[in-house]
């Protein structure tokens, strides 16, 4: 009986009353033809399948090939509907919201980062303001366009005007091997510098920092390998510069990474070397200066003030290990300055820090060695899942001077001990307490404080 | 005959005959499940059956376990179309955007408000300045992480630097009771200074809104019942501080509301009561002044300009009743400041306003008992749905008394009156027409202008 | 047989055993109801109807109307689950992205573009300052509520404060005719001024835009035909105009467009004419000046400095035409200013400038008659989808004429040619020439650069 009534329904679909419908995702249409069937073969009552249709025809639109007129109706409702029967677009929500294409040639991603400091001064000599802060208030949209070009507009409100533009930049992915970025980004260079501020160990990134070059707006190539990478580009000055009537200055930036050993979230041994020449803008001006490893102030101990510049060359070596939940990290920096003035002596300082951190909870550092730099921390347990987090201590000696010939900015050492609790992998808790060890000579020489610091982050 | 059918399906099920689709949603399972179901009892005949489905099986890749390349196959299958059979996201788009994860957990929220004012003065002494004024652009990005956590980062793009950032917190949901607030947010104080902006009666707050501390960066705890609500926290300086080295002040800060009528939408009476106590940072320099009551000039008729203040007590008590339409909703306000400067007499200034509205065309205040605070009107009938929207008429009247021993600025009376037109829960324009009954002393003693201001909103 | 089971399916119906799921969406709600069918008539046994309802119910809640409880249940389900049955969102992700409710009703989209410059001078008396730029950072939401409204909120993010507003507005769009905008957007005036940033065929605008009004914030009022577009508007001052004390100025502006010609993407003759009223603010200070038509320095090569205005009537007239791949464009504009200080001689100051361009691959203007302005190109070959997208070379020729009476600002010519390069729909990279053919008096005259400019372009 089961052959005769599929039989009756061939020659039904045959006479042109079968019902097929175009406009709908492949299980309604599953569904509608089981229904067909149904009713034709006595399953379901004329009234029966009307009622359960009426439910299914909200979103569809019968097609009868024997009707042109219908078949009409039935194309201004497909197009009317269109979207409704497009391939869904895949949207991420876990921890970041991402809408792509389902081809995944397009994407947009909104996102963003909150980071409040409060700071508590064991003053010395300089008054020094104990406050809260909010260090960081970002917010980006990146994507990607027709698969081969990425972009990124990020915003940091906590500045004002083009000093706020962080991350803006075109990049186009097309080549045979590497790719190429356009715009505003980092000049590769130093470990701690090019691993985002989410995912430095210590709430702010050591002394001699103050060498790294920031961000400017240049274009740069990139390549990697499984377990090497390097960046070069040319730059010229920062997005924030007070244009005018001045030459821009510009760089020749490059940075080369190697990971000898590499087990992802295991253990990886990295070696890096950074180097960066730039000749300073027509002002030929200079100046070095840097907080102590807290920003909650505007003192810089150790301070250059201006002088006269005509170009830099910077040097960077850089060394990274971790096996489990152990890992040190340690950084040398040398930034030698021809002078613009004839006969002032041409000036050289550097710097270096180490450091070394445990995760209590038994998680790794998260190392890509395509870029070189450090990652998202997922804690083995989440808060609120069963877990309490990662927790994780560390410990950082930095130095840095800044004074060479006429130069004087002083030279400093800090001992840093800090904890940090990963709540879930969008947020962490830190606590630091940073201690000038020594500053010799410098606009504050002798000035030896202590600082409480604390950080609530979290990126979304 | 259904049970041996049963069986026979269930033998077929441990022989690995029977087809089980992982990779497809919970709804798209039934459905397959019921094919086999009616194909096993013969209602579907084999072709019928295979027919459908192919219809069903474009999104779907059958698992075999007997087969390890099948599955091998299907595996690599649901990787590729692993997001197109993840649970759906669920958006809302119905005046507001919001994406968030299937089980909630995750979200993400993209809205803004622009408000747009005109302003023409009826001067009598000062020169005010008529004219035009995007009063508020604000974009902001909210949204859930890991169930627990709340974050939000609200921008005013009428403002420079970190002086538009409003809203930037991160809140902790996950405690017994109450939740915990961290970051940048408003101090708890006063009814109308905890009412958004989008949702006040009149376009501009009233005048003892001077009094008011505004957003801070700081910690809080909040707690709520049915009908009750508690706030408190400590906070440091507002997010645009100018920092240095001046130690910040900090503030203790606390309301309490508490509605012994609430009947949502229909009724409410509520009370409330804030304190507040701030030390002054370093500098111990205060000013306090207001605009009258419009925001289109520069011009604040009372004004204490800069004096000493060590530390200062603010209190208010707050009390708003509705019974249907209408509307009638007060606050008084004191603040007590104990002077920096040996010698100078502590001070103390105060306010107070009234006011009552009627909706016109039936409606009633939004009112929260968690947070003490009225929400979004919704009109009875959309304009453009064969509605109007909803009308509001309100009259306020406002006194500041800003003059207090040796610091002189002024005692302001003001009656305003106002017409609210919600076209639809999203937009409201807004006519008021300010007249200043009485300015008694201060810099503009005398000066008794009024100000026809008009206001279109709209929240997205 | 079928129809006495269809009448027990009444009876139960009737007597509240028929279930009834209004949480699920359409077909969810059909295949239940079919299950329920099979179950009844015996076609599903007790345990498999079971069972295969337990894989659909995961996403459902039963509603039984006999029985309270159940229902209290089913409500708090729907609503802990509205999201998930509500008609799927429209997501657009093909080179933009917006979400949409179903019917249209709602929308919103994110966006944004950005424009990096290089610029490198052929100086020849003064100094320019060759260099990199982000000349443009812009992100934007915009959207549609309650189907009747539109609004749209950018920004810049190169400059600072108000300033970086760009389209800050409401639209009504509910008239029999025409619509309404409210906010601050351009005062219509110019093809070169309405056509966006992004589509103009050179990198800057040419040197008579110094006439254009830029934004403002007003009211207006805008009509359109198939081939033709109208917009009137009263509008205050900039949105970033200093506020303070003084009466803002006010402006009338309106242009008409008439496009005699125009097919789609083929062919267009548009003509246009534009007028403006301006009367100043109390200040009563205007200051016309003009970059060499590029933004990369801040020399003003020709450049009235500051005098008294009372009032400005600015015309223009502009033509447009295209056919196939070959395009000619020109604009005249007049400027005359009524001026404050008695005594002063009337001014009035003009320009002009025709370009050319031609599409070597094909490619037309994209061209919008209702708005008279030009839109996005979309090149006939995408780079890499087998093609390597756009290209256009394109010649202009600009003057200037900022001097008569006591105001001597100096008469400008320059001649450039340009290539584009549009890579897909979102990206272009452009090079200009710009040479200063003359410079005729001003505090520059004599001086005549050259200017290599480069800009790379994408819009998200």
């Amino acid at each position: 009986m089961t052959k005769v009534r599929y039989k009756k329904l061939a020659l039904m679909a045959l006479s042109g009353v079968l019902i097929a419908q175009p406009v709908i995702a492949a299980n309604d249409q599953a569904l509608v033809e089981l229904l067909n069937v149904l009713h034709q073969d006595g399953t379901l009552s004329d009234e029966k399948y009307a009622a359960i249709m009426k439910l299914v025809s909200s979103d569809m639109h019968i097609k009868n090939t024997d009707d042109p007129e219908q078949e009409t109706i039935t194309q201004q409702a497909q197009q009317r509907h269109e979207p409704a029967v497009q391939p869904q677009a895949n949207i991420t929500t876990k921890g970041k919201l991402e809408i792509a294409s389902p081809e995944g040639d397009f994407s947009m991603r909104v996102g963003g980062r909150l980071m409040m400091q409060g700071a508590i001064y064991d003053e010395d000599i300089a008054a020094l303001g104990s406050g809260g802060e909010m260090r960081r208030a970002r917010l980006y949209v990146q994507g990607k366009l027709w698969k081969l070009w990425n972009y990124k507009l990020q915003y940091d409100f906590t500045a004002s005007g083009k000093a706020g533009i962080a991350d803006a930049y075109l990049e186009y992915t097309g080549l045979p091997v590497g790719e190429i970025t356009l715009g505003h980004f980092k000049e590769p260079y130093s470990l701690q510098n090019m691993t985002s501020s989410k995912y430095t160990t210590f709430i702010e990134r050591a002394l001699p920092n103050v060498f790294a070059a920031g961000r400017s707006v240049g274009i740069a190539y990139g390549l990697s390998g499984a377990n090497w990478g390097a960046q070069a580009g040319l730059y010229g000055d920062g997005i924030d510069t007070p244009g005018g009537e001045i030459d821009q200055g510009y760089a020749l930036s490059g940075r080369v990474t190697y990971a000898p050993v590499f087990e992802k979230g295991m253990r990886a041994l990295h070696v890096g070397a950074g180097y960066s020449f730039r000749a300073m803008d027509d002002n030929h001006v200079l100046s070095l200066g840097e907080r102590p490893e807290s920003h909650v102030t505007d003192v810089r101990l150790v301070n250059t003030g201006d002088f006269d510049a005509d170009s830099l060359n910077r040097y960077g070596v850089e060394v990274l290990w971790f096996n489990g939940p152990f890992s040190v990290q340690s950084e040398y920096y040398r930034v030698d300055v021809d002078r613009a003035v004839a006969g002032n002596a041409d000036v050289g300082f550097d710097g270096y820090y180490i450091e070394s951190a445990w995760f209590l909870t038994g998680e790794s550092l998260n190392y890509d060695p395509a870029s070189g730099t450090l990652g998202k921390i997922t804690p083995n347990k989440i808060l609120g899942e069963g877990g309490a987090g990662a927790w994780q201590i560390a410990i950082r000696f930095s130095s840095l001077d800044l004074t060479d010939e006429d130069v004087k900015g002083g030279e400093e050492q800090n001992l840093s001990v800090g904890l940090n609790w990963y709540t879930n992998p969008n947020m962490r808790f830190m606590a630091n307490y940073i201690k000038v060890l020594d500053l010799d000579g410098g606009p504050h020489a002798g000035d030896e404080p202590g600082a409480l610091l604390l950080q609530a982050q979290v990126e979304f």
